[in-house]
């Protein structure tokens, strides 16, 4: 039984905490978890039973011998160094999301897992969206050809400001270190890049503090270049209360449409698009466009998924436990959490510069630039650069 | 009777001739057409009847006396000198779209027509659909309060290499002007910024023959910022064989989207976004939307329309022939064809520069940087930039 301990009894921890001490993961229970708080502690012996061990220190939690494995659940700039403790002491590390703030500070604990031996997860929950996971099968096996164009508008994280007020450090650049792109939609920047590849260039027009009393980002319009020529675009925001989840992926083979993560409609072509374009005219598509004959240009499939959120969570855990037993390749490595931090910061650093940038980001001027915002909020000191 | 005379006797203007012809615009007849190849004049000949006045120039259609207005469907290029010739010889101008290639010819064209005092108007046929008419009084009357955000995926212009091949011209920088800005989508660049308005900024990436032997625009990723604070994208493309038409409208009291320009979906919120957000939690919108009591947060209205596409352009030519007659005003007034005009110009020359421009742009900038591309391209003289 892989022994686990819960760092950070927030929101999510004591999620993870619950689901643990139910007995809900298959070969894993929780014996510890760690939270610099008292409140925090006094909830877990409350909630959790005194049978849990509680501590103060992540360093009192890594001497107790107590845990084989970790969750880190604290805010995120504390990712990558407690998971680099954590690791150091020979102890497996699943991460929450997102991966970091930064790319440089996800470089040394990427670098810290692959030198300890020990297993490595992020808790991209999203990524066993059973729809999610099937068109990455179907677009990385190339049956749909190469990419052309993504599209996902993501504005269904509406978030007020008594969200944004609940804590201190939430929502600022020194505390959280971003807005909707280091919270709500690090799940989205990793899913596209799971799916679709890595971009190449960036360009953001990023508002700051749209229509809510912070100084962060919470409106995002990107595009995105990729190697092969392909373009996308990448759109979300916390001020719609009726959010549109619509991602959209052309390809030379097919065509992809996934609404509310919920439904994806895929077109596979009868003949790729290259060669419609050099054997049909015009015509020939509107001939049977308007002759009701679509269907010899292609044939639709429907995929639907039903998946819960808790449910998420807990598959990320039980893959994470499955792979520290017998070795089952990891549904979501953390060293790939790297990519959509990344992609994160591709877009902040566009916005501040007032231009493109290439994705993977120059990590030390962004760094540089994020201490600017932090020596302007004037909240928290600056990070150390070096 | 308005004596019409359809300069251009190419695609449009032989669709044009031919109803005009048919008598199905009220108050209108065709008595002449006018057309430097001779092919298009032997055409006019045999299809339309030999009481039809054929001529090989502008000026002398002008000198002859038998038109009192003009429909302008020549190249692109050629709109803004032609429209000035005729509304100088005392004609009525409807133009077809766009306005022209740059705006310092359509600020020509519009000062001329200011002066003239005779009525100009220019076939944005897309304006007449009624969904769109009824979106763009909802939007302007301020029902649903301020807008915060405007996204249209507009990938439904497909366009094989073979359309590209029908004529020298075409999509070439010195003898169209430019591809997908130019041609297909200036109607969804008039009816963005009719329904929401002009931005202030805009930036795009440009991919220039993407899948295409052509060496123009062709696929299209724009943001846009407005006035108030609001965001935007644009995207366009012709290589996508069952393309995308839907358009997103984010404001304070509703939400509107658009698919296919066939039916619009319009939420109109029982508490504005702002009052949502100083008034209810997170959890209380969870609740109504997971208790299945999201109506509680907004009604909804469908609208749809079953406009064809022939239709909508004999309905522009009625109304700009009933302007004339008894001072109805225009559905689409000439001079706000420069609208579209900028906002590509705007999309080009960001992608040129590499930065976002304001909008309308530098009209001298812009066509310096055009004429850098037609030199490169070395078909066609420079434009004359005094």
């Amino acid at each position: 039984m892989l022994r686990i301990g819960v760092v950070g009894i927030g929101n999510m921890g004591r999620a993870h905490a619950q689901y643990l001490a139910a007995g809900q993961i298959e070969g894993a229970a929780l014996t510890a978890v760690c939270d610099i708080a008292p409140a925090a502690l006094e909830w877990a012996r409350t909630q959790l039973g005194s049978e849990i061990k509680r501590f103060a220190s992540i360093d009192d939690l890594l001497a107790s011998g107590s845990v084989d494995g970790v969750i880190i659940a604290t805010p995120h700039y504390d990712h990558p160094p407690l998971a680099i403790k954590a690791l150091r002491a020979g102890l497996h590390v699943l991460v929450e999301k997102p991966a970091g703030v930064y790319t440089k500070q996800v470089h040394e604990m990427n670098a810290a897992a692959e030198t300890s031996g020990r297993v490595f997860g992020i808790m991209f929950n999203q990524r066993t969206n059973e729809l999610y996971k099937k068109l990455r099968d179907l677009v990385q096996s190339g049956e749909l050809g190469e990419i052309r164009r993504v599209n996902w508008i993501i504005n269904s994280w509406w978030r007020p400001d008594s969200y944004y007020k609940q804590s201190e450090w939430r929502a600022t650049w020194g505390g959280e270190g971003g807005g909707v792109l280091v919270n709500q939609a690090p799940h989205q920047l990793d899913l596209v890049q799971w799916i679709a590849g890595i971009p190449t260039k960036v360009w953001a027009k990023i508002v700051y503090g749209s229509h809510r009393d912070i100084v962060v980002d919470n409106d995002v319009t990107a595009t995105f270049t990729y190697a092969n020529g392909a373009t996308g675009s990448f759109i979300t925001a916390t001020h719609d209360p009726v959010g549109t989840d619509r991602l959209e992926i052309d390809l030379n083979r097919g065509k992809i449409v996934v609404e509310d993560s919920k439904k994806a409609t895929i077109l596979r072509f009868a003949k790729s698009e290259d060669e419609m374009n050099t054997t049909m005219s015009m015509a020939d598509v509107m001939r049977l466009f308007m002759g009701g004959q679509a269907d010899k240009l292609y044939t639709t499939e429907t995929i639907e998924s039903t998946d819960g959120w808790g449910v998420q969570h807990r598959k990320v855990f039980s893959d994470f436990s499955r792979h520290i037993v017998d070795g089952t390749p990891l549904l979501a490595p953390g060293s790939e959490g790297i990519n959509g931090v990344n992609l994160a910061n591709a877009m902040l650093l566009s916005s501040w510069l007032g231009r493109e940038v290439d994705n993977p980001v120059d990590e030390d001027l962004f760094l540089a630039e994020l201490n600017k915002r932090i020596a302007a909020e004037g909240k928290y000191p600056p990070i150390k650069e070096d």
